[in-house]
């Protein structure tokens, strides 16, 4: 089944580099096995499963993560650079080329039936459950997140047609695009609205036969045109005629790129054609197609007008996918610093020379080298902690659904929609930054484009826009999800979070129970912060705007030291069954980086809780027109 | 004299784009003008000074500023896209060409006298103060930094030749490199060593006729070659024979790309090589050369194995005009995102319908946004204050040079020592977070190229690298410029901060005497961290590399909030005189910027605080082999 492994493929990316450190990427397991086995016991997890998880057995999770390693490492990492390098080719309305070894790389994904890890294998999946397609998803977007992309938005268009459309539209799209033969998109954002979806003018012209004729312009859709399959299906935000204006007037669409003839062969052209493909500043891998929809014959999927719900399914998966593009660029940034400061001399550390057969130190000794180090690593083993914690969430919320538990579903749901925003926001953020600290490690080598660091800044800043901006996140989660919710997910999450750490406070000693107590009190705080933020706005409804980023930020940073008390938690059961000498020291490196979250991340917060609390007025007294005197345009 | 203007250069550069508020670019003139005349009363600086101070009346500055704003408006701004889109081309070790315009740019400039702006006229300069200069590369960079790096580079070579060359080297060079016929670089740093030049191994070697022969690969030249004049100046650290290890043993050396002949003209190839350009994220429009030095003929600058003192004084320069690039960066980005906030529609404001014609309310009413612009026109604005501080000291040391007064020079050259790697440091950081924001405020857009946003990033990423990091300002100014002057610097800064402060606090009310008076009292905390640093530093070395940059961005937030206070006091006192309609809107808005930088970036002290003093051993512990266990390389 797994039949993956490093091919020619991974020489057509050869890249001349005078580094040997460049391009360095593994995998990395032993983190990953620790999270799955230690910290979060996905073994036992998976046993309580009854989708899925009677196959995925410890030995079976082996061998799909190692494969999946292989595959990252050997296939994917080594197409990053050459995906940068060369991009992808506009050539027609219905062509566009991507980067050579690029189709090759994702045959292969097919052939191994990556696609439908964890789909029903009613449609021909595997029928693992959702977390492992999310590990597997962590694992490739480290090695080459642009190539992820296509997977990736596929699995929106898949789950979108699952959870919404007729038995008829699934029966049609979903066999196809479960084993990947056909991929799909998502087309939301037209040119004059991203983020304020209330604004979609493109049309839905009812047809006799059923169907709908879709006409409009999308623009910025990921993986809109490829040359990987023979068919691309994308779901499509449209308006109804009469339709009500705003987010309550819009549709939800499928429509292929070629139509579908009744024994499921591909037939023609479907009017839908692309007028460009964007000139980015990163992900040059991945197209981002401007569509034009003319005429194009579309189904519907789901109900009228109930578009934008449908839609929320989709939204919140795909955040979770954005997150993970923000970790796995600090997690690939690191891979290729920490060799750098292992072999780049330069001056004597500070407390005396440490390499005295070398001109001078090698720069991991130097303090200045070692924070911009330690916040990659911070970022990029926390940041997988939170969203592995969401991973094991997804397959309860999928398993309450499938007994029919709907109040325990909904229960579920909330506490995801609550720390979606936060991973993605908080997580895209520092993953820019981590990459950012990449190239400064390297110093002015970091700025030149064959030594990979610039490529990891940017293309992982595209992951603070996309899937909503960071600022889009902030008002998601503060007045969407906790305000409009009457503070709810903040007090379950202060109740289970609290008690969680707790348990850690009680059975352990020193400063793991240290920590845990002190982010007791960090966590309370961030519950009283939210009441008074909540008291101002019931008065002040501009004041969540003020508040919202701040509010997100603070709420990531604690969020992050919490998964290194657990983590750390785990290090110390570990060592207190006495591993032996190597193992010993991966557990206190885990325990080390918690005191370094702790001492150098946290503090933080000590800044956002007083911005977030900044006057409405220090931010809107200012007229507009103030904003500049030498260069108005009013 | 002025005789530039705004020409077809600019139509060379024109490229297409969906969008106008792209590319817009004004000389910040009122701002320029308030801090001259209002803030620092450069008017009453220029009369004191005996060098070139009379030529400097308030007429010749506003025409200066005025011609140098229509240049950098017309010629240079709009060269600044396709320098990036062409960039520089390598055709073999002797030519290098440059983005289309650029050169024709250069000639305008060259034409209009600007190089010699600020040199004395014995050298063909036209006399005028050094803070003219860096008024005029603060118009210059923010309208097109990466052709602003040539002018500049050369500025670097003529300081050093002027300050150390004989009067022999003088004559022979200073003509044509003040005239702007020839230009001149800096070369430091070598493929083993950037910011640790004690392994400086270029060799040169003494010629019978007092000439040396110079041997070595330097990397990372800027501006190292290109096709705007014949000849080109290098200033080249190298070794004697025999030099002591280290920076005790390096010597610096005039190697022009061409030999001058006797009578001043051009002769042959000087066995200066140039063997790539590098291919970079950004700055595409200046050429970064490695240069291959084999036999090349040079001369001595200054004494021999005191190349590394001669530096410093071209290293503060140079700094100061990285602290403009920063700058720059956030005003040229803030200029781009302003009509883009007042023209883009989306959602509606929290606090009800701001723009009822329009489907959704203009950005620039949402407080996410509002943040974001704030913060950019605070770098810029605030910068821009610090950095004009610095010229004007700038003028007063040499000022007290000229009359002998080495006393009050050292003191001044200390002051300058102490700020510049505040101005460095802090400024391209908040530079690159300012530029960063542009492209957030686009949302989706910002990360495409044609809007420009993205450009400005990846161009300014370099402030922070180059000219030393921001790691090695840190060190600069806790270790070298604090600790090792037994902590004067911070003592003087603070007895003659506090001094201006309580002037504000005195001479204000409201809000105005309130923040001054609470930036004394942070002003005095700051000294105070410092004793306590010290107090560490001497028993543990290591804690200087642990608290390094978050000192430097502690100063650096308290020195802007400084800078704040002065410039709303001078707003403040002309609002008393009473001012018409708009200009009392400008100085309200110099108000509300006070109490935004108060409210919203003075709270990162808080949390620096905290980092500054992390336990060295929550740096240091873990060991390098610990810091990875998926990738180890030992």
């Amino acid at each position: 089944m797994f039949s993956i492994a490093a091919t020619t493929a991974a020489t057509v990316a050869r890249a001349a580099s005078r580094n040997p450190s460049v391009r360095h990427y593994t995998a990395p397991l032993r983190d990953i096995k620790f999270l799955m086995n230690e910290v979060y016991d996905f073994p036992s997890h998976y046993k309580k499963l009854s989708q899925g998880g009677e196959n995925a057995t410890p030995d079976i999770v082996d061998s799909i993560l190692e494969e999946s390693g292989k595959f990252a490492t050997g296939v994917l990492a080594p197409l990053y650079v050459v995906g940068d390098k060369v991009g992808c080719k506009y050539v027609d309305k219905h062509t566009v080329i991507t980067p050579p070894g690029f189709k090759e790389a994702y045959q292969q994904y097919v052939e191994g039936g990556w696609q439908g890890l964890s789909y029903p294998t009613k449609y021909g999946g595997q029928g693992f459950p959702q977390s492992l397609a999310l590990v597997q998803a962590d694992i490739s977007s480290g090695a080459n997140f642009p190539w992820t992309m296509y997977p990736g938005l596929s699995k929106g268009a898949i789950n979108t047609i699952y959870s919404h459309g007729t038995e008829a539209l699934k029966e049609k799209y979903l066999h196809k695009m479960v084993s990947g033969e056909w991929t799909g998109t998502m087309c939301l954002t037209e040119p004059q609205c991203g983020s304020d979806l209330a604004q979609v003018s493109t049309r839905a012209e009812p047809q006799p036969n059923g169907t709908y004729k879709i006409t409009g312009t999308k623009i910025f859709i990921s993986c809109g045109e490829h040359d990987f399959t023979e068919n691309i299906v994308h779901c499509v935000l449209a308006r109804l005629p009469g339709a009500p204006p705003g987010t309550k007037g819009i549709t939800l669409f499928a429509v292929p790129k070629k139509t579908v003839n009744p024994d499921g062969s591909v037939g023609d052209f479907n009017g839908v054609n692309i007028g460009r493909i964007e000139n980015k500043m990163g992900v040059h891998g991945s197209s981002t197609c401007e569509i034009n929809f003319e005429d194009a014959v579309g189904e519907l999927i789901g109900l009228p007008n109930k578009g934008m719900n449908h839609m929320f399914t989709f939204i919140n998966t795909s955040r979770l996918g954005t997150a993970v593009q923000g970790m796995g660029a600090a997690e690939r940034s690191y891979q290729t610093c920490l060799p750098y400061a292992k072999e780049r001399v330069s001056m004597r550390a500070l407390s005396g020379t440490k390499n005295p057969e070398k001109p001078a130190d090698y720069i991991i000794n130097h303090p200045g080298v070692r924070k911009l180090l330690m916040l990659q690593k911070a970022i990029a083993e926390g940041g997988r902690s939170m969203i592995y914690e969401c991973a094991m969430l997804a397959d309860e919320m999928v398993e309450a659904q499938a007994k029919g538990d709907l109040k325990k579903a909904e229960k579920i749901d909330d506490r995801l929609g609550f720390l979606t925003p936060i991973l993605k926001g908080f997580l895209t953020e520092k993953g820019i930054e981590a990459a950012s600290a990449g190239i400064q490690t390297w110093g002015g080598h970091g700025f030149i484009k064959e030594n990979l660091q610039e490529q990891i800044l940017r293309d992982v800043r595209i992951a603070a826009l996309w899937e909503g901006t960071t600022q889009i996140q902030g008002l998601d989660l503060l007045g969407r999800k906790i305000l409009l919710q009457k503070l709810k997910p903040i007090i379950n999450h202060t109740k289970l979070t609290t008690s969680k750490l707790w348990n850690v406070a009680v059975n352990n000693t020193g400063e793991t129970r240290t920590r845990a107590l002190k982010l007791i009190g960090k966590v309370l705080k961030w519950q009283a912060k939210t009441f008074v933020i909540a008291a101002k706005a019931a008065r002040d409804r501009e004041s969540v705007g003020v508040a919202s980023v701040d509010y997100l930020m603070y709420s990531g940073y604690i969020t992050l030291a919490c998964h290194y008390v657990f983590m750390e938690a785990a290090a110390q059961k570990a060592l207190e069954t006495g591993k032996m000498r190597e193992e010993k020291a991966f557990y206190e490196a885990k325990i080390h980086m918690s005191e370094y979250v702790f001492n150098e991340l946290l503090p933080h917060t000590e800044k956002l809780a007083i911005t977030m609390s900044t006057p409405t007025k220090t931010i809107m007294q200012m007229p507009a027109s103030s904003f500049s005197f030498d260069y108005t345009r009013e």
